[in-house]
């Protein structure tokens, strides 16, 4: 029967893990959702059943677990340490992506903490040969309250959308970057000023589009790092409408909003450096 | 028939509002979630649909975002001023129940802001007479990793749990806390101080029991806000287990922990003040 | 210092316990989500941390599984034995609430089922005297595409509706409903025909108001349950638009709608039965 | 400088149109999610803001809405429709993809209805030339109580799962299937048929692992239906781990079980029919 087995993956999802570091003069906490994913000579189990050939989704967890006990350190190194080990020890296994979130925590006293907003994340990939690593930044909610402008857009018959000057503009922030290369970064400097390089270029961007938006904010993360070949975002376009007050005879000098759920604009693009590294299974 | 109405009332859920004060030199904003509810001569709509006495709860969102044209202001105070406004004008209405939620936003620039973390919230209620006002905070979440221990318990057929001296405490902090009167207090203060007083006592304290720890959050905060008479607090216990390393000859000396989702203890319980006035409708 | 422990109670929150019969022709599932609430002696853990009166919440936890060793039968009975269990065996225990969430699942062969809509639901609450069970329905979603008007209604300042004959009328049904004892009954058949006659109603009312379709499924089930005192209902109004076609010289009769997130109207009531037993702890 | 704009694309996501059609005999509901992703020469409003080519979002919207004043009919024509429109009719845009989610609704009468379970997906592209669509169904949640086991896997120093003969497996199937071609096809049976495939495969298949009744359930598909060329599965594999029972002195013969969260496994892959067509954009 000319039926075939394609592209397949396993391994397990989000095995959340809170690791302790326990100085002296202070606490240090590390929480973390860690989910691993393994290809390679996999048939047989799909084909007969034979699972000579998987390491267990358990026993990727019990990894995860294990190696935490020598230190977690930055999460691309951590993912980096996992994703090679399941290629290096498994004889089936070619391929590993381990992705890590990073949950944020403020400190409030020696040993005590109150969770911030955010989330840092990674994604480590290992073929055998390469290495790759794509850091980025979810769930960051971020508004300006002008400094937006929408106008000058294509119209067609079912265009009603009324051209504005000074609107609000708010997103919730997925951004991912990939690095040159995997070898010995200051994970925790790059992840600290790329974030800070895409918040400012949503603050100081005059907007004419979001997508404007997006890409100063792809465009000045590259400028600043040179780490980095390649920004992509993922824009929610949160629209706050301004109320129509006029029927309790009311003006509304863009003061009173209504923010809507749904549905939403959705705008997506990467900005990349001329002549960077191939990207590999960066984005698999 | 011997069948009839019983309590009831109905309101609009959920109104997403968000103000902008623009200020020359910065722009301000609040972001609420506002609910109404509102009750009394009723019978009329459930029984025949006659709606005659119904202020559609379309008016009721229109309603809030009308008064938000005069601005905000505090929580309270708005929540005060929309439930006796639909008390006082609706000829039908008798009581007025209006919950807000209020989200952090931190300044990045005159006009640019990032979504914080925890919610903060009012319930004002009004009957025509007596006006009550309870505020909080929810999705605090917090955690310490140590000063914890759980010993001592009651034991009977079922329990394995074994005693510990020092364990991870976290929880997601909702807590709320009624005000003597809803008379001119500094609301800003009396929240942001009173906050700070829970997040100190969950901090400060050395806990043999989260219900230790819940008494010793909501007594802080009465001692030191004479504004308060009684505070509640519901914390649910996210259980973090100490990951068994010993197959892998590895120890684990209070280091590697998994974060669990479910089940969860939930510790419940309120602190009073004595001789506090009638809460009245204030928890209804 | 004139502060003091108020109402309080602590338990397990969402124990999922999934439980296998397997009879020979057939399997069955029972998939619950249990929560288990208790009060009683219980300063001395919140004023000094003496747990010497707590039964863990882990112990809370394990009787549940032990419990269903012996079977679960329907989730009433099984909520009541395991309230009494904790009031009746542990020395500091006066109240207990078990709170339970059902599952549906649908056969499609000997051993294997796919998940179904609507969560059957109970609360048992015992005293050391007196037991109530309040049963219910949640997260069934439910529409009429027509049949549905709204006229006639109080009209202020800030009223904008327009009226209207004909409109959608579409709700997620959260249903509790008060037994007049906890005495044994055919709890499947209970539930079965309650949940039957309220849908029934909610489908064959013509509607001048959400708050007359409320009443009207209450009262249906109470006419025909003679087993029920009392029907409490929160219907929020899912808002179905009428999309405005005529900006592209299209009509709209009726047949194109935006389904709308938020807000929402919520009307809450409850039907009772007259001279019914007392509630005691049962909405508790 | 040598940054450029990579890939990018835009659209408005989450349009929720529910479409009624008014029969004399009965009522036909259509609720869909509908989400649209343009991509073409955008490289103005990107790099200068300048939005000439740009068809907003609003209007994007307002053509699903306009559209479905025809008739929606099945979604993946629907989809195709609107891809089609787009690409066709706005002079920048080269590439539209459409997803649609349609949610069940169970009649219950003549215009009233119960929303069921299981989300029915479509994605259709088009770049100008080619047309593909991909179907496809979500959070449709089964179970099999036996006929499950997992043995014979590789074991490392990490591994310390049990071999078992008897599981319970479970999984929230999300499923999708690419058509050969996007001519007319009777898509409701096909839909329909295929999933009927899918889901008797998954309960008849006795299964050594989660990726074996992964590849029965797609090959079963494929060999049922001509139509398709490739189907792809995300498997979660809902763990439901068998309670220890002996510290109560109890048994557990495969009864008592806990149903947990995370971390899960995730089993996802690929299966093919050789020859087929190439996807092009189908997955994109």
């Amino acid at each position: 029967m000319d039926i075939r087995l394609g592209d397949n993956q396993y391994g397990k999802a989000e095995t959340r893990l809170v690791r302790v570091d326990r100085h002296p003069d202070r606490h240090e906490v590390t929480d973390l959702n860690v989910s691993t994913a393994l290809s390679g000579d996999l048939a047989a189990t799909h084909l007969t059943g034979d699972n000579s050939g998987v390491l267990p989704t358990d026993t990727q967890k019990n990894t995860v677990y294990a190696f935490a006990r020598d230190g977690v350190g930055e999460i691309e190194d951590f993912a980096l340490r996992l994703a090679t080990h399941f290629v290096t020890n498994t004889p089936t296994i070619r391929r590993a992506r381990v992705k890590i979130e990073q949950y944020t925590w403020e400190r409030r006293g020696h040993h005590s903490f109150v969770r911030g907003t955010g989330t840092r994340t990674t994604t480590a990939t290992f073929d055998g040969t390469v290495r790759t690593v794509v850091s980025g930044v979810d769930d960051l909610v971020v508004m300006n309250t002008t400094g937006s402008e929408f106008h000058g857009f294509h119209k067609d018959a079912y265009t009603t959308l009324p051209e504005t000057n000074d609107r609000i503009l708010a997103t919730a922030l997925t951004a991912r970057w990939r690095h040159e290369s995997a070898d010995n970064l200051d994970w925790a400097e790059s992840h600290r000023e790329t974030t800070k390089h895409l918040l400012e270029a949503f603050a100081d961007t005059h907007s004419l589009s979001l997508q404007q938006t997006l890409y100063a904010m792809g465009e000045r993360a590259l400028r600043h790092r040179d780490e980095l070949v390649e920004v992509r975002l993922a824009l929610p376009n949160k629209h706050h409408f301004l109320v129509d007050l006029s029927p309790f005879e009311l003006d509304n000098p863009g003061e009173v909003f209504h923010a809507a759920d749904r549905p939403y604009g959705l705008i997506e693009g990467s900005v990349v450096r001329d002549g960077a590294t191939d990207p590999g299974l960066a984005w698999w």
